[in-house]
């Protein structure tokens, strides 16, 4: 166990909890860091459908980067609402299912979770993608590199939240740090330049407009894109049980900095992106430079400070995937806990960990990341859609909320939910048609068949329990012994000791030898004197010797028919099958055994019914 | 199963073994794809330490591969005496083992079982390698090639031997026809022309001579080089038992045919080599070029012929790995029937196919291939000490039968075999030293770690027996009823079932329920009504009740806590713990239980100890 012990830190009991709950500093990395790492690649893809505008295509960000923070508010004020009349976790299922029923609920839940693996995948890919144009001799491994590091964030998840914390700080305020005071930097100098900065580093000059004006098409599609910015801001109030008491204000709090960073980060973005006259560059096409690379460079030239920042740009990125690692397991729970997922997922681990939603998340966003071979621009399409629909089912049910709690304020919370829930609708009607051919779709069918899966998975577990749950009391009449099965394959001490069970339980007892083909039949001569004349001398009943032939080499298939034939001779016993097994001293000697008992086990099983149970007896090899 | 049928093929009874046993047509690719496809390697590796020499070296390529080809002749009449003395097979492990003692045995086991993996290993990465340079678009992914090539075979020989021979067939009789024809040709031409042909499509020319003449140590490590082509000649005597009645007939006409076919090539492409000036060009530069492609575009010009013949290397290189899977597996049971593998070494599966070997030699295969990432060029080095350390234990383990067994002829019999012996074992001691530093080394170091693994194997397996077996009839004395604990979640069916098969095998029954941290504890109240009352009309002894809290949140800890807590408190009792366990209509329902049975039976088993059993009382659900 100290192997355990040393990778996934000492198991915790549930009364340290309190210990693993999280501050407004740590609280920030962990549920923030996904919404603020956004500003890295949603202004750039908002721009990015821009680019056959040429140069004047630039002054078009400010006011779309505009809509989105009046956006981005609303959708605060709503959140801020959602906290305090759900301290204990006010995340988009549990209001949805709670005030527009389970259906509303179970869509909002399909629509987050993809959200959370895209999430996880988006981050990776871009922060890998960033990494490869640093360094394009690693482009050929950008699938592994993806692969890898979601490994190292599974592998930290596991670990339990507070190192979690920790480990994320770091990156998380220095990326903060950096890329508030290049931005603040570069309005200086704008402002104090009057408008016309020169730039320490030249932007690439954009080409001359191809395309007389936008498009409504093109803008609709470049503020569709420019939404992925908002992915994220949902984790907060779907966290509040993990924040420290009291858990409302601290939530509030730890919301309220996240979007107001977000929101000046965005702005800023805007703002030097017009004065500085920087447009997209083609992802695809050599010489494409980031957004927020040619932001800096421009500001603050290519020195020192240009590297911290992009780096903690790329780590960021990479480590965003982390807010859905916090989130992912505690919305699969509270699924679980109502019976639309196994119930697994309601258990924690060792670390306190809901370890069950860590597995599936990283396997779901892995094979993402291997299907669209980790290139971000692939999985960008597929965003923002599952983030919209949740922020709406959040918002109208919160409006149900308050048409049903009616208080002091009522109709002013229900106003402002009613605001947030109209725009974040219309913005996902605006995603799901500027971004359908793209990749939307992909969503589009993921969301329902993930809904559809889930209502299955509700119907199975009713259907169980309605089969095994019972009020009825203990039904039992005549008692007989069962008839016991103890197969042998050679005379030993474990055959021994499960013939000495058997008499425990049984006076009817059948011996099976399985004959090998090139194996003397010792066992049939010394039967007598091995076992008949001691069961005699004891008093006890004599065991009947059975020897079974095996046409098909295998040891383990006549055994399990012979307790069938059995069964289905003595309609009125159980029959029960004795395995006898050694077990190992050291876990190595596991692979030098013949799992002949783990199979004949499982077999039987899956071959049995009613009333065929199994015996493993335990042979302890001491080493000596 | 049917899924299973159709990926491996229908299970085939011991009884349909003559039917999948091989004639000369199928043996020759079965056993000599191996020792054929070298000839495509071996001059080619001996030419290319020639370079250095320009095309003064050409010449030298004719004693080398004459010293070869007889080393090759005295190996062929060494084991054309092996295969008449071991029909039942006589691998060199076999020989050594009954001749020389346990230690020489497993010594050339070693060295054959690293042989085996080399094969697979080269043989694939030399066609993956050809096939790259064909497509260099294909270079990036040569691991992967390598990897799925890998699989693909595997595949095939777990489907058993007749079919694997079926598919191995064309590709191995296109590759002899076509190379024979082409060196036929060629011969005659040069015949014709007096010695001077004029190649079709010329050969690079070499570069003037740089050095002045060939040192003896060169020509050392050419003739090391070389010596790869011998490679795989082991196959046939191993695998006697595999051929057609009369055995031993058999095999002899199809090694004949193999090393007769492989001298002729060697022979063959020494002489056009020499008569068309070519020169191995250097593998780790551009316009590299195999000599075998150049030879048979000299001959032939780069014609449909041309592509069919390398089309046929490439394939029979890629499969030559076939003879690895057909021999591997053999040697494996062999070794495993005396102990010092584990048993299912000797277990064949569904077809007739000792599966174990073959995942065993896959797995080990695939990591030489990722650990070398593919290239042939680092794993040649590595590759012939093992198989000529096996002729040698094999010749010198004859030489010892013939020392035993005397009889007529049994004086020249010691005599060609002690000849093989000397001239095998000379060649080990070349190849070691010449090829030491470039990775012989490695081989050294794998073959006695090899061998002592085996060794602790052995020692296990006697240790245990010791433990275990016995010839001491049943001891048998009072037999006292086992105390039953049944772990209870909720009252259901499955667990009414439990309760009731406890009643019939004891009447010291404990029924423990783990108080989960937020559930009512409704068991508790109606446990008189459920369970006391039942059993006392039916005149029953009641069982205990316990309650069991759980600090951790575990279910199953605190069961296996009480279980061993009852032990110790009952010296003399034996403890049975019921695990009522849900069985699935449909396999995929599996993942929606929790595994909280398995676990466990699994902790119970791993923290038990002798006086511990374990009752699977399964609940068959019926989806009604």
């Amino acid at each position: 166990m100290n192997l355990l012990d040393l990778c996934f830190g000492k198991p915790l009991a549930a009364s340290d909890e309190r210990a693993e709950q999280l501050g407004v500093a740590s609280g920030i990395p962990i549920f923030g860091l996904d919404a603020l790492s956004s500003a890295a690649y949603g202004p750039e893809a908002a721009l990015t459908l821009l680019i056959p505008l040429g140069a004047a295509g630039i002054a078009y960000i400010v006011p779309i980067s505009s809509s989105i923070i009046v956006l981005m508010a609303i959708v605060y004020f709503s959140y801020r609402q959602t906290i305090a009349a759900y301290p204990g976790g006010g995340g988009s299922y549990t209001v949805a299912s709670e005030n527009l029923g389970v259906f509303a609920g179970l869509l909002a839940a399909s629509a987050l979770m993809i959200d959370y693996i895209l999430t996880v995948a988006v981050g990776i890919s871009a922060g890998v993608g960033a990494l490869v144009s640093a360094l394009p001799k690693l482009l050929p491994h950008t699938t592994l590199l993806c692969l890898g590091i979601l490994v190292l964030i599974t592998f930290i998840n596991l670990r339990g939240m507070r190192q979690a914390g920790i480990i994320f700080m770091v990156p998380t305020y220095l990326f903060i740090g950096t890329l508030l005071a290049a931005l603040a930097f570069g309005v200086f100098k704008s402002i104090v330049s009057g408008g016309h900065p020169v730039p320490v580093a030249m932007p690439p000059t954009a080409p001359s407009s191809a395309v007389a004006a936008a498009s409504v098409w093109l803008l609709l599609q470049s503020f569709a894109n420019g939404c992925t910015a908002m992915t994220g801001v949902e984790a907060v109030s779907n966290g509040v049980r993990a924040f420290r008491e009291p858990v409302v204000n601290t939530a509030r709090r730890v919301l309220t900095i996240i979007i107001v960073l977000l929101m000046v980060m965005l702005a800023g973005i805007a703002y030097l992106v017009r004065a500085y006259h920087i447009a997209a560059t083609d992802p695809g096409l050599p010489g494409y430079q980031s957004v927020l690379s040619m932001i800096v460079a421009a500001v603050a030239g290519r020195g020192v400070f240009y590297y911290v920042t992009i780096g903690s740009v790329l780590t960021v990125l990479a480590l965003s995937a982390n807010t859905a690692f916090a989130d992912f397991p505690r919305l699969c729970r509270a699924i679980s806990l109502n019976g639309y997922l196994p119930d697994s997922f309601s258990l924690r681990g060792r670390r306190l960990v809901y370890s069950q939603g860590v597995y599936f998340l990283a396997i779901l966003a892995g094979s993402l990341l291997i299907v669209f071979r980790g290139v971000t621009n692939r999985l960008i399409p597929l965003y923002a859609v599952g983030a919209f629909l949740a922020f709406t089912l959040s918002q109208a049910g919160m409006v149900a909320h308050w048409k049903k709690n009616k208080g002091r304020g009522s109709g002013r919370s229900m106003f402002v939910n009613g605001l947030g829930a109209v725009a974040t609708g219309a913005t996902v009607i605006v995603v799901l048609v500027a971004k359908f051919i793209e990749g939307a779709w992909v969503t589009a069918v993921l969301i329902p068949a993930l809904l559809l899966l889930m209502m299955a998975v509700k119907r199975y577990f009713v259907r169980v329990e309605d089969e095994i749950l019972t009020r009825e009391p203990l039904e039992i009449a005549a008692v007989k012994p069962p008839m016991v099965v103890l197969p042998v394959y050679r005379w030993s001490k474990p055959i021994q000791k499960g013939l000495r069970f058997a008499f425990t339980i049984s006076a009817d007892i059948h011996v099976v030898h399985v004959c090998k083909e090139d194996q003397k039949e010792q066992l049939k001569d010394e039967w007598a004197s091995l076992v008949e004349e001691p069961a005699r001398r004891a008093g006890l009943p004599v065991p009947k010797y059975v020897e079974l032939q095996s046409p098909y080499r295998l040891v383990i298939t006549p055994v399990v028919d012979y307790v069938l034939m059995l069964q289905v001779e003595n309609p009125d016993r159980q029959i029960v099958l004795i395995v006898p097994e050694l077990i190992e001293l050291h876990w190595y000697h596991y692979f030098l055994q013949s799992n002949r008992g783990e199979l004949l086990k499982g077999l039987m099983l899956l071959r049995g019914n009613q009333r065929v149970a199994i015996v493993n007896v335990p042979w302890y090899l001491t080493g000596t």
